[in-house]
């Protein structure tokens, strides 16, 4: 078959459109629910339209747009992301993957093609969970994963998720029915750029996402004694400071010299009561490791409980490690690694396998259906952040390997 | 001579009805030039009265009671502290030095002796300093030692320092009279509690005060990058947290392993953001360093100088060290280290040096007069706290080591 490319100029001419809607000099604050992510669904619902899809809205707010296939009751391929922003965002985290999924579809247009299977392209709500702290709504929604903390969610403005749902066409009574069985979706396979600099810093095009990430958080607190800085000699201190730093260290050790799993942070500190002529009585970090192998996240909490009471006993403090979250990894499967490898091989694009160090509407998605995932550059790896920059000619492969994708996966 | 001892009774009367004087279940509320402290200050010049005493107030607020001498115009032995607490205070802290100083005179009284010198107990205002943040402000002032900052002092409630001042009997249009020359005062001579675990520790009776501290205060600024703590590997970070942690233990190392001074701290931390999954991109720590010898403190300084680049570089952050504060240290002489010595060998108390790591009225004293300090163990090393104790007979033993030392400095 011949190589297929989308139209270069096409796309980005639609991301910088779907840029400009809740662009402030702050970066993107096109925020699930706002005027601004509403404007945004319309922006691409009339894209939609424009490349011939019918369109609909399930209970979840989801914006589900179809191209029939020569088999109309064939599983859909489904493509997508979402175009809720964080506050203070960027143009291409979600939007590319909107944007790229219907630029697919616009090529297969030019190109006359009828695709075996039905293509779906996906825009799913709240992806970012900004509004209700809940996040992957609608993937999760459409997967069958809500969970009851869902149903009752009021935001920041004391407003509930049934009135916002219903804002964007949802229906929260009916929420249910937006879930979707295990056969009706053939694949899903979203673009979206890396969001890390492992694509930008190697010189690749394409990442071939070999999972999503599993992560686990704890909350670690440190008990010592204040003291005064002053009169307190060194020998009789119970410094908490002391061992949350050497706690911090062994974080970095478990991780990088024990090579026990891909990363660990410790992103926050409180100290108490944190004046500089008293001896820090107390500290709470926040810990989280984070790999696709769960049990290699195992091997770090394993070492974090050992090395704790180590630390505590040098340092004469108590520390009290507890486990607030645990969110188990998803792996991609190797065809659909295969598929990706293989659209960026015809298309003559260096790729590589990378893990997905955050998470995606593909990781609920993969609960109903094979789920895969397709990377481009993210610029020095900044995301979330005005300075996110992918540019045009990644942007367009990353289309043109779903567009192939999506061929190779309709040959089949 | 025989051996003199105070009324343990009588003096640990005292001590309870000055602690209850702004007591509450969290701890003392004396508060300079508060309702309370008023209060106090009225407690305390009854009893010097009732003493014998001739009491007057300074242009600064402070409490001036003296008894006369065989020599009317020999220098007086002054004796003193504060009786103004900090929030959430405890009762010995301040109340023991003026408690103990009264209670000296009034034995004095009772054996029928008259010295050679005149004596003086002095209470001096808001030594604390929670009041406008102005410390040893009384002393100070008696030391000629007051800054521009003292006169222009506005306190939390917007209340300006000549208004307090004249609410205890000050004056600030006058207050530059409260500076006495040096050589009215033969000595001035503190009893206080140690606010450190040296004594109790040990088991010994008596401090013998060396000298008082000097310190120096740094505000660190370390400069990482903030990124995305699932996405960005390890190698690729610039994480100012694990900065921080290293530049914490090495103020320890600096400290306790290479001995450049006595106490080192890092007494605050903020980091920014402060998210669970993101990696630090900036911290700020609070430093300091405390010594008797400023050549020490100095050393310390320098390693610190020294050490911050190195793990700036080894860590890919950029680490700026502010100096915030340097209070010079106040060496206690070999003299008066030897009177009180010597007053707790005829009372058959065990001593020892010590270094006073808090600041207190001395070192402002130092300025005009010899000052000397004598401590007594604090239990657990606790003060500033409802929890700050010393029991009655270490309270005595101190008072009676001020009555001793007085003699024998009046016998010279």
């Amino acid at each position: 078959m011949p190589e297929l490319t989308v139209n270069s100029q096409r796309l980005n001419a639609t991301l910088e459109a779907l840029g400009r809607i809740g662009e402030t000099p702050e970066g993107m604050q096109r925020i699930a629910f706002s005027p601004a992510d509403v404007e945004g669904r319309h922006y691409v619902m009339e894209l939609m339209r424009q490349a011939g899809l019918s369109v609909r809205i399930d209970h979840a707010g989801n914006i589900i747009a179809r191209r029939g296939g020569r088999e109309e009751r064939a599983p859909a391929i489904a493509m997508g992301s979402h175009v809720d922003t964080v506050p203070n965002g960027g143009k291409y985290d979600g939007a590319l993957g909107v944007l790229g999924a219907i630029e697919a579809v616009r090529a297969l247009n030019d190109q006359g093609t009828v695709t075996r299977h039905p293509v779906e392209v996906l825009v799913f709500t709240n992806e970012e969970g900004t509004s209700f702290h809940r996040w992957l709504l609608g993937s999760r929604a459409m997967a069958g994963l809500w969970e009851p903390a869902d149903f009752n969610a009021v935001d920041s403005e004391g407003v509930g998720i049934a009135e916002r749902l219903k804002a964007i066409g949802g229906d929260l009574a009916q929420v249910g029915e937006a879930r979707r069985r295990r056969g009706e979706l053939h694949t899903y396979l979203e673009l979206h750029i890396e969001q890390g600099p492992v694509l930008y810093q190697s010189g690749i095009s394409i990442g071939v996402v070999s999972g999503i990430t599993g992560r686990v958080v704890f909350q670690v607190g440190i008990k010592g004694a204040a003291n005064h800085a002053g009169t307190t000699p060194m020998d009789a201190r119970q410094d908490a400071l002391l061992a949350a730093s050497r706690l911090t260290l062994a974080v970095n050790t478990i991780v990088t010299q024990e090579e026990t799993c891909r990363v660990g942070t410790v992103g926050t500190v409180v100290v108490k009561p944190n004046a500089v002529n008293v001896i820090p009585g107390e500290v709470e970090l926040g810990i989280e490791f984070r790999d696709i192998d769960m049990g290699r996240v195992g091997d770090a909490e394993r070492r974090l409980n050992e090395v704790a009471p180590e630390i505590a006993a040098a340092t004469g403090t108590e520390i009290e490690v507890r486990r607030l979250e645990l969110g188990q990894s998803c792996p991609i499967g190797n065809r659909i690694q295969g598929v990706v490898a293989e659209a960026a091989r015809r298309l003559r694009l260096s790729s590589r396998t990378v893990p997905s160090g955050a998470g995606h509407d593909a990781q609920a998605m993969a609960a109903i259906a094979e789920a895969g995932m397709v990377f481009v550059p993210s610029v020095a790896g900044i995301s979330h952040s005005p300075r996110e920059y992918t540019s045009p000619e990644d942007c367009t492969n990353g289309a043109s390997v779903l567009l192939n994708a999506l061929l190779i996966m309709d040959e089949e």
